[in-house]
Order: C-alpha cells, then structure tokens, then sequence
C-alpha cells in the first residue's frame, strides 16, 4: 500500500515537503513499551536539515509532537499519531519550476502518475516523506532494545570513489558513527569525504555514495520462505528510500564471482550457539535469519538537485536551460544513515512479531 | 504476507519440494483475458530441471493443470488454480540429511523457525516453490502483453568472473536468450559460461551469477511515492527468489561514484515523447515509472549444494563431514531467468491495475 | 488491520478520547478531485457532541484541519492528513473509574487485552474515534458523488419500542433527515423519540435504536464472490461503529420468513435498464451490486453509561456500586446518522475503485 | 481481497462449481499442529450434499487432498495446500440457462461485473466455493481446539416461521445438533422442520432459516478497537457466506428496544473469574471479547433456486418464463451450519494469533 508498511508493526506516513506538516501513524506497537519522545526526537535531529554545513540550508527543528498512543510515558498499544510542523516550507521559491520538469527528479512522473503538477519542492517524493520513517523507526528500535536487545548501527562507507575500510561489525556503535558530520566512522576517510563535498558543493556539483548497516542480536528464526523472505522485505524498506539504486546483503554481487566451495558458511558450535564461521550470507539463509548479525548496504545516487545549469523540457516540451536554486544537499549519505536505520529497524520489529504467531505450541524434543 | 504477494494482482504459493504437488492461485486477473495453458507451460519449460546437462537431472516433466478461472480459453475474473504434481520427489534421497545442518542451506534456520525439520530436499526453500511465481507470472506476462504491449526479457549477463559484454536493450528478445542453454544471450561468452559450468561440476564446486532484466513499453506512472516505489516492489519481487544476494536498478551501485552533473537523465522530446537521453534512473524516478526501460539486476550466489566435502554440524551441535548426494544444479543462473521474468511481470501487472485505481477523473487541461 | 481499512481508498485513523488529537490519514484518494475543507467540517458536525440537547454536552468544536494532499482545492493523489484537536477532554472526570470496570463498556476488555488501563474516558473505544471515519467517509462521499452521482441517506428508523414508518427510499434526503434533533424524517415519530430520549435522561437510562440507510445510483458489478461480497464489507464497516449489535441488508431476519417464491427479486427492464421489482435483496446479489438502491439496517446498543446507580467490580474484583458522572448520550442514534453513512461511503468508494481494475480488457459483444 | 481473508491465519480459496475442482490454501497457521486428514473431512462431510433427502441430491463425495504443508500428522508452518475435486459437475444441465438471469441470483451481477457470462450453475458465487472455508476452518478448529480449548458449536434455530426453543449455550455439542438431518437440536422443532422442508420442496418452493452459533472458552482480549472489532470481522465472514441476510451478536436488533438499565452487562466475580450476570453482550465489549461465550446469529434467505415457474428476462432484455431444472436444496439451514462454524473458527484463530503480538511485554502489577 502506498502510504502504509507493515503488516503488524505497520507505519503510514502523510505530508509534503511543502504543505503545513508531515507526520505518521505507527500502528501495532505493542502496549506497555516504555516510550520517551526524546528518543524519536534524537533520530530525527540525525535526519534533520542544517545540522552541519555538509547539509541542505533548510531550517527546520523538526519537533515531532505525539498525538495518541502514549500514556505517562508507555504505549497503550493503540496508534500512535506523530506530527511534525513544516515550519521553513517556502514553497514561493520554486514557482520558477512550475513549468519545468527537472532532470532525475519525480516532476515528470508525479505528471504522468497523476496529471497534478504539485511543483513545491518535490511534494510527496521530498526526502522530507522520510520524517515518518525515522520517527516510526525510532519507536520499532526502541521495542527491538527492549524486547530482544536488538542493535542497528548504519554508517557512511563510501562517497564517490572514496571508500572507507571494512568497519568492524561486532564494535561499531553510533556515537562512532555521529562523532562527525560526514557519520563515515574511519576519521581518515571522514576527513577525504568532508573534502569531497566541499568541492562539490564549491563546484555546483553533487555526489552519491554506499551506507552499510549491522543488525546486531537479531534471534534465528525471522523471515519465512517464498514472499516473506526476511532480505526481501529488507530489500524493499531500504529501495523505498530516496534516490536509492541498489541494494546488497551479504556477500552482494561480489559473492557472485566465489565458487560455492568459497562462499559457503560452514556451521560451529561457539559457546553452545550454532554460529557460521564467515557470514557470507549477511545473516540470512533461505529467507529467514540465522542469528548472525545482519548486514546490508544501501547504494544512494548523486543528488539529482545540482546548482549547475542542466539541459531539460518544460511540461509543454520544450527545452530549456535550468539551473538549481532551491536548497539542496550536495551529498544524501550523512543524512541517509538514520535513514537506512529506521527501514531495517521498521522491518525487524514487523517480523519479530510476526515470528510470535508462529512458535506458539509445544517443541517437542523427541520428534521434532 | 508469507505466501500470498501483490495488492491487486495477487499470487498465492504453495507446495514443498517432495510433497505431492506445488501450485498456485493467482487472483484479481481481469476477465477476458485470452489465456491457453501452453503459455504457462512454456515458461515451466523454461524452469524446468533436467533441460539440459548444465542443470540437475531430477526429472520433472511439471505438467501445469488449470483447476479454474479459465473457461473456454479466456479468463472469467475468478481466482485461477494451477497445479503441478512432483513426480520424481525422492524424498528418501535426503535421509541421511535428517540430522544434519548443510551450510548456506535453510535448514538450520527452519529449524530455529518452525521447531520442525523437514529435510525432504529443502521443503519449502527449495526452488520447486518458484513454479508457483513462473506459472502466476506467465499469467501477468500475457495480461501485460495484450493490455499494454509491454514486454519484459532477462538473461544471463555473468557467470563467476565471466561478464558479458552489455546488450542491446532495445532488440533483445527471449529467442535470442534461449538460443543456448546458459540464457546468455552474446555467443561467446555463452560457450566460455557453459566451460565454466562444465568445469565447477566436474570439481564438484558451483558457480554464481548476475541476471539483468529490462521491460520495454511500460508506461509512464506506474509505482507511487513512499512505501510503493516501483523499484522497492521490485527489489522485493526479485529478493524474495532462492539464491539472491543483491538487486540494482538503472545505474546501481557503479552511480554512486559518478557526480550528479554525469549521472542526471536530461529530459529531450523524441517523436512527440517525453524521453531521457542516458536512462541512468532504470525507468524509474521517484519511485515511478518515466516511460524509458526499466533495467535492473539480480545477483545470485554461487549454489549451496555441492558435491566437495565440507565442515559442518548436526541438529546436536556434534561437528560432522558432509557431502552432497543429491540432485542439484551447479549453476542457478541459467534457470533463473524466468524466475526474474516471472517476478517482474509479476509487478508489473500489479502496479499497472493499481494505476486504473488513480486515473480517474477528468485531466484539466488548464489548471492541472 | 486494526487502524486502518479498505484496500485502495484506505482510511488510518489514530485519536483517543482524551489525548491531545483525534485524526485520520486517507490514501488511495484519486487526484483532481475538488475537495472543500468545509465538506468534511459539514459531517463533523452532524457528528458533533453538543448539537442538540439530546446528546452529550462535551463542548468540542471538532474544526478539522487538512495537513496534507490538497492543493488549491483539489486533492494531489497522495495521502490526506486530518487532524481535529481535543479541546474539552477533561481526563480528570473519569479519575474515580480508575479502579473500576463500567459495565457494557471497554474498561475490563482493555485492561485484559493490553494490560494497561486507561481509564480517560474509553480512550481509542470512545465514539471520539468516530471522527476519523466520518472526516474519510466526506472525502469518500465526495468522490462517489463527482465520480458516480452516488448518493448515501442515513436517518433513525427506531429508537427504543418507537418505529418510524417506512421512508421512500428514492425521495429521502439529508435535509429531510437534519430537518429536527432526532434525525428521524417522519415527524409525528420524530416528536415521540424526542419525548423518549427526554425521558430516557431524565430517569438516569438510555435508549437504543436502528439506524436504515441507502444508497442510491450505486452501479451493477461492485463487489465479488467470496470474501468481498459487498455485504460482508458493508457488514464489517457497520459492524466496526461503536455500540453495534446487528446489520441487515434487503429483507434481513425478516426474509428468512417468507418463501423462496414469495422473496426473489423477478428481473424486468424499466426504461432500457436491468430492475428488479421487490428489491429484496437490498441491492446485493451473490456479494455484487445489482443497481437498485443498496438498503441496510444497523442496531444499536442504548448508551452503555448511565446515570442511574449499577453493581459491579474493581480491577481488583471488588464488588463495587458505580454511577455515571461523566458527560454521556441517553441515546447515540441521531449522531449514529453520519456514522452508517461515512462506514457505507468507505465502503463503496473502494469497491468502485476496486472495480476499475476488474474491467479492463474489451468487452467482446457476442459470446461474452 | 477477493479471494483470501485474515490477516495471520490466512484462506484463499479458488474453484467454480463445474471446473475440475475447488480448493484452498492456509496460510500462518503454526507449525507442529497434530492435524489428521479426517478432521477436516469430517466438517466436509457435514457441508457435503447429499447427506440427506433434506438437500441436493449432486453427487459429490467432496474428498479432500492435503498437497503440502503436513508431515508425518502434523503441520510444518509453511501453506497448507488442499484441493477436492469436482465429481459430478455436468455443466451440459445448465445450458438452458445460457441467456437466462435467473431472480436473486448472481447470474446478472455476474454479468455486470465480469462482463463474462459462466452459467454453469453459478461459477464462483455458487455453494461449492464454501468448500474452501469449511476445509480452512476444520484447520482453525483443530488449532482452535489444541491451542486453547476453544469450541465452536452451530445449529438451526429456526426455519421459516418454526423457531426452536433457545438452546443451553454453555452445554450443547456438535453431537446433538448433529443428530438429526435438520441440524436443529431441538427433537419437536426439528420435526416440524423435516416436514415444512418436505411440504417447500413439494410445492416447488424453498424455506430460509437463522443458524445460531456460540464460541466457548474465547479468552479475554480477542479483537481490538476500530476496524479489527471482533464482531466486525464475525460480521464480515458470515456475511461472506451466500445466502445470508442477516447478522446479530449478542442481543442483536431486540437488545436496541431495551433500556439501558436492562440491557447492560454487570460485571461479578465468579470462581476467581471476571464474568458477566447476562451476557447480552455476546460475549464482546468494544470490540474486545470478555471471556463470556460469543454468541451470534446469521440469517439464511429462501434458495432463490425453486422448481415455481417464475419471470424474468434474457440477457437481451427480453421476458421469459423459467423453471428451475437443476439440482437445489429447498433450504439451505441444514447445511449452513457448519459455514457458519467455519466462518467463526477462521476469525477466532486469526485474532488469537494476532493477540500473541500485542501481549509481548511483561505486565507490570505495579503501575499498569
């Protein structure tokens, strides 16, 4: 459903980049979940506009208020209404592009789609949309905590041709990942990637890049075969993302190029647990997890808004010169990482409660 | 939902490998539709073991039977039953698996899931599952054929480091995929894959690989913002099939290291249609279709099963060697190619009747 | 989905009584449809507490605000997000019930299924949940009327032992339903329910009643066989408004009396058009609209809070005597109105969207 | 959607009357169920016609197949495949019907719909599709059943103007309503019924009837508020089964001409338990169950199918005269009993599974 995700801890967002508010509902929470609305808060100032000179200008606090659902500090199990003000919307400042489909972006699509030219900055496909992803990500990663001790750290781990070196999956945590404004965590890399955007801002450029993301202490047992695959429904919450093109678990394509006798992960008992010995399969083996930690990665384009003067058509067809003036990130990946957070956190927390539909009779030791 | 996929255009899976039967139901297909069960069984064929020496020779003749919803050679709007009986199941082949945990295989993950260990050959992880998305995709291929000429082909484009040099996306077609019997499509690098694939066989190893996958004359404005991005139902469709590690669309990974000004799609008007000039975006901008060819690729792994002695532990936890006995393919990637037809036809049909649902009223010529 | 309904024009509501906000969030709108904010303010106020003497006097004005998806007075095809702030919520009235369980209410069933007693007023069971699908059922409304000219009429057909006289189900209209208090059209029964309600109050009791409702130039061909049959969605929408005990539609209970000879609707043409004669069936045949007037009846519980003094029990099962302080209905019947009909405009607006994507493919003029 | 219902534990059903079979697939019902072929055989058998001189005398022995999903006796977690095949289908007995809208059938509706005339003894809408939900609901009764000791008993209440006495909710069984072929357990009632039965098919002419229905031992806390109300989804499924008119829970549409002073529920303590002194509530209150027993109540209109000449037009408008020729039951209430049974038992496993994911946190005595 387009607006909806989920199908018990299910999310569904509203709002334009430009219009009075965007916001969520976040329905199948369960009750009794300790709840501070300081924690949707600190994702969202991740997320948020101007929190360094590497982002978009655009100033907005993003106070998210909670509508219902929440009483005296602890869901009640019923929605939970989310709504943040627009307060910078400005929607005066794109009038020059009422006309004019801009290159890489959805303003010839929404046309197509639905023969309403919403020309304010992107409308539904802004990245503001993603307010409500963060923020119902926000409530999913405190009832994994909570419930399971589930960890999710995402990070910057290339930008351009700039790659970072392998982080360290079992240690890495976010107040490594937030100590700089870039949220790449190898502060050699950190600094070439400030670099890079600088000179790309400077050069009225732009530039795309990877975030890799670690589930940590996800149990076996999440996922199902055929339709339900856990890599799937991860797959489609992190290509609903904004400017998303590719997406990866595991060994990814490059584990195309193994033989099987290379890529397979042979099982060990570690500590009385079934733990495999090299984790090519990113966590997930036919589907459904494995209790390895989960790792993904998320390939984001270069923005598509570029200050420099571009070539298109307006909606009557003809070509025209534009050039950008709207606000604008040079470079998606540092916002982009609670962005990825709150896709995979919003996915697990639907299966992990889906897995409780399912373990509900009686093991048997003997023959089952 | 674990077996049933699609909003509008829906797929219900069942069957495991070495029960009686696989099958599917596929609802919401709209009336009249001329359907003959040769087009099904056409890419049965095309899936099926055994049809050629560089697949597994379990012998499967996977005869489709239509049970309803079809009534003198057209489609009455009800749900269509199909059915294929497993003949040559050989469930006793697996025994000496019962106990054992087979690496980058679902049972160990099965077990943690259900608390129950059917190890008769992978039960519902095997492949045999995806019969049921071939037979419902044929279904979603003939409704998108006469409905909107629009025409979906993939192919083999690599085999371990083998790659293909890039075809052409505007003439390639089934005919020249099947030509061989690896799917790829350039003669060449078919004869180096099929070495390849004799070569790992032979060494008791496999190889993995990268199918790529266009649709030509979808319209424009198919898919939505947020949750029902074209290329997140894709991503979904194409991870939720065996083996799959990765998934691009349009410029994939390789564009995150272009800059923006080189990776844009400027718009230009050609023959009276609004058109982009690189098609970097894959048919797809704002999670909506622009008219241009949907491209994407899917990566699968090298096969888990191999005939090479390997390490690994019992439902116990006792360390144990093992070796494959069964029947089993060394290189998926030739018969994978329906199976990514068949997820993107899939799609397709369902986000192209979904679009019937927005365009409803009147365009304004003036004001909209 | 506990919060959310419908498959394509969906409706998220989210609100407890006495939280901050009470909202919705509709999807599946189709674009370029003109849509007044004072369109769903009209139903809101029917809706309204504080309207007339005969209901509650809670002061809300209940002002709706649109947050998203309309622009310029036409709706963009993307989510609509509602909001109505809770201005007289009061939580402190209902500090005495924290301890017990009102009888006929929520209170006990809450407390058993989330483990967590909010006792501010029924919180997401109170009718203030209502106002979410009366601001969706407006919405709803507008598109059947621009889209279909189909119209929805609610009125009081009983309140307690007091029976109107049949309506003319092709004349009656809203003004003539809003024309007194009681939203009964017939007016010597009108006088009578108004004395009753009256009465009701005054003795410390509360009423029941049933709430008929049509829909007129609702087209053949809406719903389908098995679990979409019109009547079970219309059942479900009823079935799911506060205080509901039963739904009929056509003949009802009382059908089941006659004989088949007596009951089937005889088909006749009437001015070129398919009709019926008897319209028994309500307008529903095999699950699927037969374009005559769709005719339903709800029963509604009387007011579970009453003045008058009853026994019952503490959370900790405490015997315990119980009167009503609370503000509170003796009769819910004439606000029930807009209720039946924005449950019925849901259902209806999906089912003809549903039904765009049935009819597809041409109609081929001889054997089909 | 059209042809699958639940959310958790999952029915989609496919087959006409005169295809080569019906069937079903569950899907989400639990692993390591103890579920044996003639359970499910055994509600068939009830459903079957045949079974009496009472009903059509068709000539289906409606055998069931389980084509996956079960292993050894027990069920795997994976979709559980089911399929009868059609026997005595003779499609040829209906050709006289080719162009005929038979009155108060779906023959017209149909047509409308589909734009596709299957005349062949009412395709989808006809009875045979029940197959599907009472071979599903045999499956939701044996979890039911395992799980939590629930009991689902229905049976005839009245046929035409012959009502029976009320039953002892708390102490009839299956077997008593079984013993006679009215299904009604009321020895007097039931003969009266066998006669007016006899005397309706004599006379060419058919009976309808109300099937009452009680669930026994529904903990506490089943459904929620707003759209998933537990007697919502009860509506809906009943009012998905053909034929039906009607649906009451609880008091129904007599409770609304009570006070509230007679009708509410109070709440007493009972051996340690939180019961309620009348139950007029059915066993639910807001939407939530109570743990008294669910009582509800469906009404069955007259077979529109009788051997009476009656009046009616052809596809092109014409009039004609037509009687019936085909194989009918004069009353269906015989039969409808364990629809109706089934009905219930995919509602109840549904939201029972759905409970296990609202009551994940522990309860805190203390503050909750």
């Amino acid at each position: 459903m387009s607006s909806t995700t989920g199908s018990i801890f299910r999310l569904t967002s509203y709002g334009e980049s430009h219009g009075p508010a965007v916001g969520a509902v976040v329905d199948g929470c369960p009750p009794r979940l300790a709840l501070d609305v300081a924690a949707i808060q600190r994702d969202l100032d991740r997320r948020r506009p101007g929190q360094s000179r590497l982002t978009t200008q655009r100033k907005e606090a993003d106070t998210v208020e909670i509508l219902s659902g929440v009483h005296e500090g602890r869901t009640t199990g019923t929605p939970i209404g989310l709504i943040v003000r627009n307060a910078d919307q400005n929607p005066g400042a794109y009038d020059h592009l009422e006309d004019v489909y801009r290159p890489s972006h959805a303003d010839y699509t929404y046309d197509a789609k639905y023969g309403f030219r919403d020309h304010r900055g992107g409308g539904r496909s802004s990245a503001r949309e993603t307010i409500a992803r963060v923020a119902g990500g926000a409530i999913a990663r405190a009832l994994l905590a909570e419930a399971a001790k589930i960890e999710i750290v995402a990070w910057v781990s290339s930008v351009g041709t700039i790659d970072a070196p392998e982080a360290d999956l079992a240690t890495i945590t976010a107040d490594l990942v937030d100590a700089g404004p870039t949220r790449c965590p190898d502060p050699a890399t950190a600094a070439a990637i400030e670099d890079a955007i600088d000179a790309a801002r400077r050069a009225g450029d732009s530039l795309g890049g990877v975030v890799t993301c670690v589930a940590r202490n996800v149990p076996p047992g999440l996922g199902a075969p055929a339709f339900d695959r856990l890599e799937a429904a991860l797959a489609a919450a992190v290509m609903s993302l904004p400017a998303t093109k590719g997406f990866e678990i595991g060994s990814g394509f490059a584990g195309t190029r193994l033989r099987g006798s290379e890529h397979n992960d042979p099982y060990v008992m570690v500590a009385g647990q079934v733990r495999t010995t090299a984790n090519r399969s990113g966590g997930v083996q036919g589907g459904i997890s494995n209790g390895e930690p989960i790792v993904l990665r998320a390939a984001f384009k270069p923005t598509a808004t570029i200050a420099s003067s571009q070539q298109t058509i307006t909606r009557a067809g003809t070509p025209v010169e534009l050039a950008a003036r709207g606000r604008h990130d040079p470079c998606v990946l540092p916002r982009a990482v609670p962005l990825v957070e709150a896709a995979v956190a919003l996915v697990l927390a639907d299966h992990w409660l889906l897995q409780r539909t399912v373990d509900v009779l009686p093991r048997h030791p003997g023959d089952l």
